[in-house]
Order: structure tokens, then C-alpha cells, then sequence
């Protein structure tokens, strides 16, 4: 039996990326061919090189090609606000917010002991030399709202106060009412929490 | 100013993709990142293959990394057939039906001469050749229903007038209602098509 064409293996290599079917990687495939043979080329070429040379930083987690990530290096971040996240586009959604200038811990993954995922596998040893450090006051636990989460961010919590000589502050993400949201379609439990949390408006 | 980290320039080289934004961008880079390091460079090598490797079949015109294309090469077509289409996907999409047992020529386009398109750069030359070759029988001219479309068609039509000693029988894909379609749903243009073309129904 002769090799499959090209172009075949081509559509079907397509299937590897996320929400891509086999419709999708057919026009994809044929895009690329007709139109943008030169912007295909530069694709193929950083896809192996980041596949190649993406790594996770030694301090944070989070994906970097360097040993330490540029968050880490920056001497123009507070050091003593640390973000804990569990995947590094969580990194990319709070630094595109452009409202947090502190550092970030990334877990990789939340516990799930059924799974097999504990504290190990989420970098909790690391997290904890950077605690013992001392410079940092105040944990942020951005971790998902999902029970796994939550279970997540409060180990963190008691982690926090175990770890370190001095008191760290330990925080976690406000939940309500998301900004343009109508109460209508709002899930009972996040209005009750938007209650339950109500801030004074100031004059 | 120091590059861009690497994971913004792959994120960036996804928007070559057609129908694929900043978000999904992102959503590719993570996923292949976290979950599909193999797959991605398979994607990576298949790209650069195909980019480099992929051109057009000398005869009809279809993508091939060969000289001639499999269909051509076949013995196992009916010569005599000859399906002409505007680009390499009709000829994925015509022989995904199983119905078609001919061969094909691409044009590669459709006649537009406000555009600078004319007979020359959709391979008429190449196309009268094969017809003056003189094994054609039946030319079905399955170019798209807008008016450049039909423009193609009818030159198409007149060439395979001119270009054979014997007569070649010219056919143009048939238009109605497409299987599962609802009447109420349907362009009036269409309809009516398809009340002038109706079959007779067999008992």
C-alpha cells in the first residue's frame, strides 16, 4: 500500500489542536497551501522550537525558554505579593488585566488525591522555600471556584501560616457579580455570595 | 528592547490560521504546551513538508507532491469524464460523494477580468490540450453558482466546442433542493430552479 498523500497527513496532523475538526483542519490545510505558504513555514519553525525550548521556570512554573522566567528576573515587581495560579495562562489572563504587579507561583495542576495529584505533583515544595524565604507577606490563592480548588487554596492557606517566621496575610479572589453581568442569568449561589460580601459605596 | 519571549511568537504565528483569533491562539499554544508536545511537532515537520513539497499536478493542476497526482496516474478512472473545478477542496468534496469515477482539472480560480484574471491564469491552455487529446467525451463544468462562476462556465462550454474534432457533451452540476432541505427555508432562485428542472418520479 502506497504512503498516504501529503496533503492527508497534513489535515490530519491538524486534529492535534483543540476545538479543530476534521472540517477545520481541511480548510486549514488548504488556506495555508493556497495563501500563506510563507506564514505556514514560520509556524512549523516556532512550533519546534517551542516545543523544543519551552520549559517551566525553576522558581515559578510558569512556562519560560530561559531557566527563570521574566516576572521572576524583574526587579520592578513586589516581591512580597505572591499570585498562586494553577495553569500559566491563568499568568497570561491577570497580567493582561494589567492590575497586579506582584509575583507568581504556578501549581501545574490542582490536588486530587483520587487522581493521584498531591502536593508533590503541584509544586507545594517549591512553594513552601519560596515562603520560608521571608520576603513574601501576602498569598494570593487564585485557584479555580470548583471544589478541587478550593480544597487547593485552603492547603495553601495552612501551608502559609506553617511555613513561614512571620505572619503571611493569605487572600483569595473576591467572588459576585462579574462586571456587565444582569442579576437575571446570575447563577443563586454567586448572588448570594455578592450579598453575603456587599461593599459600602463611598461618596 | 530583548524578543519576545517565545511563547507570544507562537501564539502570534497561530493567527495564520483561518477563523482562529487571539483567544484560540492562545488556547493552541497552552494546549499543545501542557498536553501534546509530540503531536505539535508532527504538526511542525508535516507543515514544513508539505509548504516545501506540495505543488501542482502537471496535468490537472490539483495539489500533489508528485509530478502527476494519484487521479491521473490512475487506470482505474474513466478518461472519458472530466470534471472541471475552481480549486483543489471541490476535488476533496467530489470525492468524498464515491460518485464521480472520471478524472479532474483545477482551475485554480475563476474567470475575473476586472481583477486581471483571464483565461491564461486559470490553465485554459493546459485545459484545451487535454481536450484536443480527444478522449474526453463529457466536460461537467462544476464551477461555483455566482456569476464568475458562470462566466467560467460558459467560456468553458465554447472552448470544448472549438477545441475537439468530435463533440464533447458539456454538463453543468444540477441545481435544486438540497437533501433534508425545508422549502420554507429555501431562496426563491432556487426554488424556482428547481420547478423548471423537476424529474419525473418512476413507478
Amino acid at each position: 500500500m502506497p504512503a498516504k498523500p501529503l496533503l492527508n497527513q497534513l489535515v490530519e496532523s491538524f486534529l492535534c489542536l483543540p476545538g479543530v475538526g476534521k472540517k477545520s483542519a481541511q480548510r486549514m490545510a488548504f488556506h495555508l497551501l493556497d495563501k500563506n505558504r510563507d506564514g505556514a513555514i514560520q509556524l512549523s519553525k516556532l512550533l519546534k522550537e517551542s516545543m523544543q525550548q519551552i520549559g517551566n521556570c525553576r522558581r515559578c512554573r510558569d512556562y519560560t525558554e530561559s531557566d527563570e522566567c521574566a516576572i521572576c528576573r524583574s526587579d520592578r515587581r513586589d516581591e512580597s505579593l505572591l499570585c498562586v495560579v494553577e495553569s500559566p495562562s491563568d499568568v497570561v489572563a491577570i497580567e493582561s488585566t494589567a492590575g497586579f504587579n506582584g509575583k507568581f507561583f504556578v501549581l501545574l495542576g490542582q490536588l486530587s488525591p483520587l487522581d493521584g495529584i498531591g502536593p508533590d505533583e503541584i509544586g507545594i515544595p517549591l512553594l513552601a522555600e519560596i515562603l520560608a524565604e521571608g520576603s513574601v507577606s501576602e498569598v494570593i490563592v487564585a485557584t479555580s471556584s470548583t471544589i478541587e480548588g478550593e480544597a487547593t487554596a485552603h492547603y495553601i492557606g495552612q501551608l502559609a501560616n506553617r511555613c513561614s517566621a512571620k505572619s503571611i496575610k493569605v487572600t483569595r479572589l473576591a467572588q459576585g457579580v462579574p462586571v456587565g453581568g444582569e442579576l437575571g442569568y446570575l447563577d443563586q449561589s454567586t448572588l448570594a455570595l455578592s450579598i453575603a460580601n456587599r461593599n459600602s459605596l463611598d461618596f
